[in-house]
């Protein structure tokens, strides 16, 4: 079995996590590593949950706060092991997320004596279906685990804080036609042709910018996909256009299909469906410990514009914000890099917050 | 062996005909039982390249005329073997075109003395790609088998006269975007956005009416696919509008084209691709022989509008024309079916002009 030094600078530690290899579903191997590397702490109460661990502080703080980040990645393609590249830690999991999880894998062995209680939670099955979510799993099997004041997500945020999450939403909106051979055309009906106004609408719209919390949040409204047709003579009869809506914290999924409903209200012969729909998270830093938090780490907060998990804490009634290293622009991406200045910025201001003025 | 009898009806020899499977590239046994059935005609010389099957007379007659038709049909989809329905034959191959093939082979055995010398022609592979075209295979093989004064293609036309066919023209108009994740959709460029004025175009697009000697062809320009997208969470960076352009044989190939990469010639961050041309063919209905078989058949020449073999003959400088039974709405239908008088009217209109007034 692998095994992890966690006194190591978080800048090792990082490299180490992303060379077990962890994409969604093989998060084994690392989840034994990390219950080995923490089982020596006395002062953190252990629980495994399939592959996610949970490490508690129990000192009777008057608050308890939540800090979490995923171990598993988006599939590798040729970028592991991990390299150098001047100050950049380069390979896949060093941006989403294990830089976070380094950090907070370090501070957790570390501080035996926080100034709030910490449950650290590193989970499983992030970057994939969220009925898979370690996180929501935990939710299910143990809310217990989950309960808190604040919680703090470990996302790529470029080290800055970045609160709450867009909401996301995506439909189909499906033109019918009717079929003819190409040749006789004005026998059917061009259901492509019908989808014209779909994207003349999508290609003139607007997104507004929408202030929570004193965060402004920049929505989208983007044709993520199209399809149609049948064969090369064919007329089609059907096209289908898939949209994405990311929308501002402040609008309810409810409020978000309406929008976007309307939007395509007039489209002749279409039909819309939702397809999925995940709630945003409101930013929760008017939170005293969140203005604690803020204030430690040091910065302006920011909106959070993908979704991200911390939507699960809003949903329990917890303010969460995302703050980790790495350019949330990278993740996934193949050449997916850190800049190791980051990581250890987000230990010192983690650590900041933690060890108290 | 299957095998044919000349003597029936040409509706009994149609069902024959259909019952006996010739899916393209399985022609062998009804080519087989075609040979067969003529090889008793002392009066036909016959030819056999492949699954394709020549019969000529040689009688000294001032003109000579090709009547062909191909024996392939589209995969069958439940629809064999054929049944009767009232006054229609229903199954796959009756309409396109064993109806055709069944009276050009009846009067192909009986009409000993026609009035001007006759190469029919039966042929393999016209439902596939062009390569295998079997009368383009026998073009190249046996050239001086397809000379000739007029040629009828026995293709559906309701059994109407219908004069020389529309050309086609298959392009890809594809625009090209930035890849971004919907979250940050401002970072990229939406490439599906960007096909929406190529659907404008299409959708506000008249398409002409050209009259090419004395008849009106009716043109049609239409997006027969649209593909783009990468995933539900990225902008796409591409997106492929497939286009059918159905032109008048007044205009060449080169000209199609130029109309419509004219048309599409302002998309910004588009590119142009021609994906197949098939030139259209002039109807040839001032050719003397065009004029006595009109006169023979009785009623108006109509224009074809879909693509067909008479292009062949039309670009050896052969004038001509499709005649046949059968509704070509109904070809590669799953319900084909022939009106059983049409191809008696068929049998009727090919006969009084073989056997003169």
């Amino acid at each position: 079995m692998p095994s992890l030094d966690l006194t190591a600078s978080s800048i090792e530690l990082t490299r180490a996590l992303c060379d077990i290899e962890s994409v969604s579903g093989n998060e084994r191997a690392l989840a034994d590593a990390i219950e080995a590397a923490l089982a020596g702490c006395a002062h953190l109460e252990l629980v495994r949950d399939g592959d996610a661990i949970v490490a508690r502080t129990n000192l009777g703080r008057s608050h308890r706060v939540v800090i979490a980040g995923h171990i598993d990645t988006v599939p590798v393609n040729g970028n592991l092991p991990t390299r150098f590249e001047g100050e950049d830690l380069v390979g896949r999991g060093t941006v989403d997320m294990k830089a976070g999880v380094a950090v907070q894998l370090k501070l957790a062995a570390e501080l035996t004596e926080p100034t709030v209680d910490v449950t650290w939670i590193w989970y499983d099955h992030e970057e994939v279906a969220a009925d898979l979510n370690g996180l929501g799993r935990l939710a299910r099997n143990r809310p217990d685990l989950l309960t808190g004041d604040f919680a703090i997500l470990g996302e790529p945020t470029n080290a800055l804080v970045e609160g709450g999450c867009n909401g996301t939403l995506r439909v189909d909106v499906t033109t019918s036609g009717l079929r003819a051979h190409s040749a006789r055309s004005w026998v059917g009906r061009n259901a492509i042709h019908g989808a014209a106004p779909i994207l003349e609408i999508l290609a003139a719209y607007t997104p507004r910018e929408v202030e929570v919390d004193g965060l402004v949040y920049r929505e989208s409204l983007n044709a993520v996909g199209i399809s149609g047709g049948v064969a090369g003579n064919v007329i089609p009869d059907e096209c289908t256009v898939a949209i994405n809506y990311r929308f501002a914290p402040s609008s309810s999924g409810e409020q978000a299909i309406e929008h976007v409903r309307t939007l395509f209200a007039d489209i002749p012969d279409s039909q819309f469906t939702v397809v999925d729909l995940a709630e945003g998270a409101w930013p929760g830093l008017d939170a005293p410990l969140a203005q604690e938090f803020l204030a430690a780490v040091g910065g302006t907060a920011m909106p959070k514009y993908g979704w991200t998990d911390v939507a699960r804490f809003s949903a329990l009634g917890i303010p969460a914000v995302n703050y980790g290293p790495g350019d949330p622009l990278l993740a996934h991406a193949d050449d997916e890099r850190v800049d190791t200045a980051q990581i250890t910025e987000c230990e010192r201001g983690l650590r900041a917050w933690l060890t108290g003025p």
